[in-house]
């Protein structure tokens, strides 16, 4: 196991009054073990208790090497693996759990250790993994930067009438290409009134002349992920564009000088929606500022107004203000990353925030 | 909403005495409402009565036309939708709870609603979804239709000296090609070591004349998933192949043979492991002979020693016996689904199960 970040999770269990615990996330397993295990509908289960106990359940099926400081505990698919699990569990004391456990695991474990009093400690894990260690920060860098490539080089490609589907694959194929592993989400781009809806999926949607395209993606590369927005404009841009792209390129600058240590999460929110709400579209932008970002694409951590917690150096998250107008068919996002130092924050997206008009044809 | 699949969910709730029910699962709720609404890490949850109540808490972020005989309702980003989902919990009244619910929202809800008792009732949805009805099994038939297409194309390609990563790149487009969405599973391809491990990870290994290459591959063709396995030879096939091969042929039939309506679920796994252990390879099929699938690749429903369910009509499940030998460098997999028809079952899976030798270059 990586010593240091068990030291760092053991440590904040011991903080928070929480002496045994569940982790359940393979992707936390990854962070602590270096090893893969994704068990589909089957039970994964680190246990760790204070007391030095450190237990892995895991299906047979899944046969890993040896990992040091780790008791790996073998079921099979004709046993029950939360009745092992369950003999770990010191009875009659809090027992810290996953967010995610499917309910399946939990209601069943709840049945055989009724003494134990489970409460979500995610928050424990989220926390650790929320302070990336240079390692992590060196990696965050770099996705970013192959995230920036592809986005050069997909933007000219959205003026030659191809499907927003077939600009997916593309970019896929981009994303192979600079050496990333995959996506490291489903991407959005939407031309024109498909760009007015955030959270829009990709269709069979052409560009036309004169329509803005939002295109939300990022990569994984060596399993970290990036994540980015750019709106460009094809053919022309109109003054009417032009006025809420500067009007979300501002919110996008002031959320990323908001962020920095000492401020909290809410003050880059406020920093980003305030300056919208002054211009008059603070009903339009109808999402939180961003999320926190590393292994996963979405991490525990948003930059929304209910968000208090104080910024700290080696946090990581997005900055995407944006506004989205579906009666006038138009909807503009920038998004950029963050990873916060000493004493401010470094932009790991480079690529410019400047207007982009696509040379594309009149219909 | 399907009425008649409600119906179907409110009766066996009836049955087994639940009033209330959370489903939180998106696949059932598109199985539901013919809606996919992919949360993430966001609450979604449709809150199921008997008195009538149909309630489905969702983030605005993903609007959605109203749906017939079913009352939406909105939560933003700044507020707890779990708060607003335990204002319609009955007090004191047993709450079934879908199985992949997050321990968040799950924990969450015990601490608002503390009066309710929570009691995984996946069961109730898992058994509806586990029978297909006359539309569902059209659409079963048609994706393994498109599968052995796959597996055909792609068989001769085994042969060429593609990586088992490019491979199963050529394997995605074959689906794109037959007209299917996507994979349904992330496809197992091994060459000659890499076969004998039944959950192997894709890597950059090639083919070498007199490798057996293990191809278990699977599509999504309108929302349905088919699943099937082959394994082949390049170059040629040794006599210690073919002998492996015809056990788990035989093991493959016999487990099919068994799959009729009143059988239960562990005589399908029974007849196929006998044989095998009955030829001394018992301890080299180490895993479950089968699982169920429709929507998802691996429903509930397994074909296990442990599955004592009465098998019925409607039920889709595969059939799959292996036998790993790491250390002969041999791996052998044979899978097909089954429909189980009023008297028997029908094999949706038509592509051949002789050897099949495929034209390789010696090294």
């Amino acid at each position: 196991m990586n010593q240091e970040r068990l030291n760092r999770i053991l440590t904040a269990m011991k903080e928070n009054g929480v002496s045994q615990m569940i982790i359940s996330d393979p992707v936390t397993i990854f962070y602590l073990t270096g090893r893969w295990i994704i068990p589909g509908e089957r039970l994964l289960a680190l246990y760790l208790n204070v007391n030095g106990d450190r237990k892995l359940v895991v299906n047979r099926l899944f046969p890993q090497e040896p990992i040091s400081d780790l008791d790996l505990i073998w079921y099979e698919d004709t046993q029950d693996g939360v009745q092992i699990l369950s003999g770990f569990a010191e009875a009659g004391v809090t027992m810290g759990i996953d967010k995610n456990w499917p309910a399946r695991f939990l209601l069943r474990l709840q049945e055989l250790a009724p003494d134990c009093r489970y409460v979500n400690h995610s928050f424990i894990v989220d926390r650790v993994r929320m302070y990336k260690d240079e390692q992590e920060r060196e990696l965050m860098r770099n996705a970013s930067l192959l995230n920036d490539q592809v986005m050069e080089k997909l933007i000219p490609l959205t003026g030659q009438g191809f499907t927003e589907k077939e600009l997916r694959d593309k970019a896929r194929e981009l994303y192979l290409q600079t050496g990333c592993e995959d996506f490291s989400f489903e991407p959005i781009i939407g031309f024109g009134k498909n760009a007015a809806d955030p959270h829009h999926s990709l269709d069979q949607s052409r560009g036309s002349y004169g329509d803005c395209v939002v295109l939300d993606i990022g990569g994984r590369k060596s399993e970290y992920a990036s994540d980015m927005t750019r709106t460009v404009f094809l053919g022309e841009v109109s003054e009417r564009q032009k006025e809420i792209y500067k009007i979300v390129l501002e919110a996008n600058l002031r959320g990323i000088a908001a962020a920095r240590p000492g401020n909290r999460m809410c003050d880059v929110d406020a920093a980003a929606r305030n300056y919208i709400e002054e211009k008059g579209y603070g009903p339009y932008f109808t999402h939180r500022t961003g999320h926190s970002i590393g292994l996963e694409v979405h991490e525990s951590g948003d930059v929304s107004a209910v968000n208090e917690d104080v910024i700290r150096p080696g946090q990581c998250f997005s900055v995407e203000p944006g506004i989205y107008l579906p009666e006038e068919g138009i909807g503009i996002r920038i998004e950029d990353l963050v990873l916060i130092t000493e004493d401010g924050c470094e932009v790991l997206n480079k690529f410019t925030k400047d207007i982009i008009v696509v040379p594309c044809k009149k219909d």
